[in-house]
């Protein structure tokens, strides 16, 4: 198998002077001090026994220490299991038994939830218990592709989580196929406000030490900073979702963009038209992505000539991946991906035995080969014999005049046998502005039976929908149908 | 074993009306245009009885059908033998057979040589022969990255010439760590004038399916062309040695070239102070690199920030590689490279059991890990217990005015074992200025003990020097010191 230098002790000696890291108060560290720092780190790690193959949970918002505990962990040849911030103490119990995690670090801010853990054969440290002593072990400068590096949980909206293996190969083939796609310039400083422990995140860490590229660290997004940063301190691209696409149009405040910004790199589903008007008009260019945590993110995207020409579509497969759908041409499917980055499977889990991963999603292509994604595979609706995806009226419900957010699941029916039910956020919204898109964008089997507006659509701590949720309160009687 | 997308076919579903390959009449391929094309030719080749793992030679100065037998093998899963046109008849033979090929493809102008081949077994096919039936095989749609796809053969300067196995590994992975070194821009596009059947040229032209970017494609190396493609058509990118430099700079009269282009990739060994100056000068940012078939091509590379600064120096390893020095810290000795581009060996010889490949150069490390070619191996000269390499002399000799190029070899030696004897060409040579540069700049024992006036350096097939010849022709009394 394919073998390499260790990426940050080659970066810095690249370049060692060139700033791997900037925080927002202007500090920063280049690829020597990250290294220093990182191998400072692999030692106390170390100190505290962790050794080769070892399963250590993180669990910190984005923070320094973090990252040089991820790559101190690389360093011992150790994995990372990378713990989201925003779950409960019993699901972080479950995740960490099912990880086999045998030390938990935690960021300072977590030192209250870790308390309610109560995990007796843990070893529990905070950042500051990784500060004091350390050893110096033998170090891994040579990075096997083929070895596990993190352990990340993929959200549990149906069924129980699962830890989503990702090899270095993983890591570097998704880094190297992101370059391939959007381009790599030198001088190119990449924007990270996504946690860390989200894919999305991490997959930016990793493009720093695989290109030897600057990232500015924020620990959360806040649309005002990434202008200022787009500004002032050349910042040329930025990841995130179609909310924050939204908020930062909202803070340009009808200015443009320096044209050094070349690119928002748009994950979590497809952006409305009126939206990508919008970017477009402040000079933002949009790349539309498809992705997910077993494929190390981005896998497929679509370019900002496309954007509006493709609108609603997720784009190509990289330069290095495959997309199929399981159904006759030209017919939607199940979406199946391959490609390097592709993760191999789950923890403690079977191995898939195809050739393709099955993703879950449903999906078709255009003639020309643009992937849409149409809804999620177990979302799907069955009415009157035809199949509705939840996604496709979600999309044109987000149209509607007042209309925020939109979900829509497969009620029982007696006629139908099964018929769309919709739940919409937002002020002011008209039912007859509702019926009147659909008319106009939808087959009448895919018209909502009803429509309930609701305050907000109920979300895990992954931010997807809880879709099942809604069911339950719309047969309590807890929503009312919109007039 | 990591496998990916035909890169061609690839290229062709991305970005189907982008340019491929432009020439120089204005005439180009859109990458749909060179898919079609190339399978179609991968049709013709199957019709002659062209089967997976066939050898198959070709013989040919850059042409357009050269491309498509390429990308017309690799579809069938068969593999390419670079043959290079300046060998004779003897030698083609003699790789011919060593490769165990069975069809032999030429280009229209080698048709007299190929009459002088003469081997039974093989199938002789003209470009032209392969322009009529086709048939409609399978054809590989996935590249399994292990599996070899082109042979070519190093310099026979010693022993007899070997077959360097390149997988498609080795050219992915190459054309990938140049780009992570490089940078990539979607707008960049490379000239090709070096020829196909060498790494150099081949490498570009793998480079174009890899990143799916232009290459605009000469059949030869002519200054004044170079210029023009740069000032008229964008060319961002251009890889040659030395000597096409200096044309270069002397082909822009003074004027600059614009600031798009971006890259001078300069081989084949180590560029005199006043050339880069020159260069500087012009506007031309020159990336010295250090790389040879065995490592597909670029595997250490000077910036141009650090080209006067470390001036003679190789530069670092690309991120994905390493090098190594098989002597002490500091100290000279043989230059070992390892990387994912570092060919597995030689057909049908057997393959090395280190992790390390022997480069047979020899170099050293200063204090900040910067490569410093010294010389080759075999050329080594131990003149009175000291080790001298030539390519240190030669650099010190070309340095004198009116000297164009040296070439030194040890000759034997009564008092000191061997000594340095030196080989120059050019005119109005000064043998005081030849022994002040080697008082300032060598050691006393590196000094040449004879210096020969020369019209000009034998060189190979492969345009190495042949040393062996300068020491028989002066042991013979054909040459001349210089007064």
């Amino acid at each position: 198998m394919t073998s390499m230098p260790h990426w940050l002790s080659k970066q810095s000696f690249l370049q060692p002077e060139r700033h791997a890291v900037e925080f927002m108060d202007g500090s920063f560290l280049t690829f020597r001090d990250l290294e220093t720092r990182s191998k400072r780190m692999a030692g106390a790690l170390a100190h505290e026994g962790i050794k080769e193959k070892d399963h250590v949970a993180v669990l910190s918002v984005n923070h320094p220490s973090f990252i040089e505990v991820v790559f101190g962990l690389s360093y011992l040849g150790a994995r990372a299991v990378l713990l989201n911030i925003r779950l409960t103490p019993e699901e972080l119990s479950y995740q960490v038994k099912d990880a086999e995690v045998e030390t938990f670090i935690y960021g300072p801010e977590q030192a209250e939830k870790v308390a309610g853990l109560g995990n007796e054969n843990l070893t529990f440290l905070s950042f500051r218990d990784l500060e004091g002593e350390y050893q110096t072990p033998e170090l891994k400068e040579t990075i096997e592709l083929d070895e596990v590096f993190t352990l990340m949980y993929t959200s549990g909206t149906t069924g129980n989580p699962k830890a989503v293996l990702h090899t270095y190969g993983n890591h570097w083939f998704s880094a190297v196929s992101s370059a391939l796609n959007l381009g790599f310039d030198r001088e190119d400083k990449w924007l990270l406000n996504l946690p860390l422990f989200h894919v999305s995140g991490f997959s930016t860490l990793m493009k720093s030490v695989v290109y030897g590229m600057t990232i500015e660290f924020h620990d959360h997004f806040d649309a005002k900073a990434v202008v200022e940063s787009i500004r002032q301190r050349g910042i040329t691209m930025v990841s995130g979702v179609s909310v924050m696409l939204g908020k930062l149009v909202k803070a340009l405040e009808g200015k443009e963009l320096p044209s050094s910004f070349r690119c928002f790199l748009l994950g979590g589903g497809p952006a409305t038209e009126t939206l990508l008007k919008q970017a477009n008009e402040a000079g933002i260019p949009v790349f539309q992505t498809y992705g997910m945590t077993e494929t190390t993110s981005q896998i497929v995207t679509l370019s900002p000539q496309d954007a509006v020409r493709k609108l609603g579509s997720a784009g190509k497969a990289l330069a290095t991946a495959s997309v199929h759908i399981d159904a006759d041409e030209g017919e939607t499917g199940e979406i199946m991906v391959e490609g390097p980055m592709v993760s191999e499977g789950y923890y403690n889990r079977e191995r898939p035995t195809t050739r393709f991963f099955a993703t879950g999603d449903m999906g078709r292509f255009d003639e020309e080969g643009f992937l849409y994604v149409v809804g999620r595979k177990k979302e799907m609706i069955i009415s009157g014999g035809e199949n509705v995806y939840p996604a496709e009226i979600e999309n044109v419900l987000v149209q509607v005049d007042g209309v925020q957010e939109a979900a829509v699941v497969g009620v029982d029916d007696e006629k139908w046998g099964e018929v769309p039910a919709a739940f919409v956020t937002g002020e002011g919204i008209d039912r007859q502005h509702v019926k009147n898109a659909c008319l106009r964008l939808l087959a009448r089997f895919k018209h909502p039976a009803y429509i309930y507006h609701i305050t907000e659509l109920p979300r895990n701590a992954s931010n997807k929908v809880m879709k099942h949720l809604l069911i339950e309160r719309m047969k309590e009687g807890k929503y009312d149908e919109i007039e």
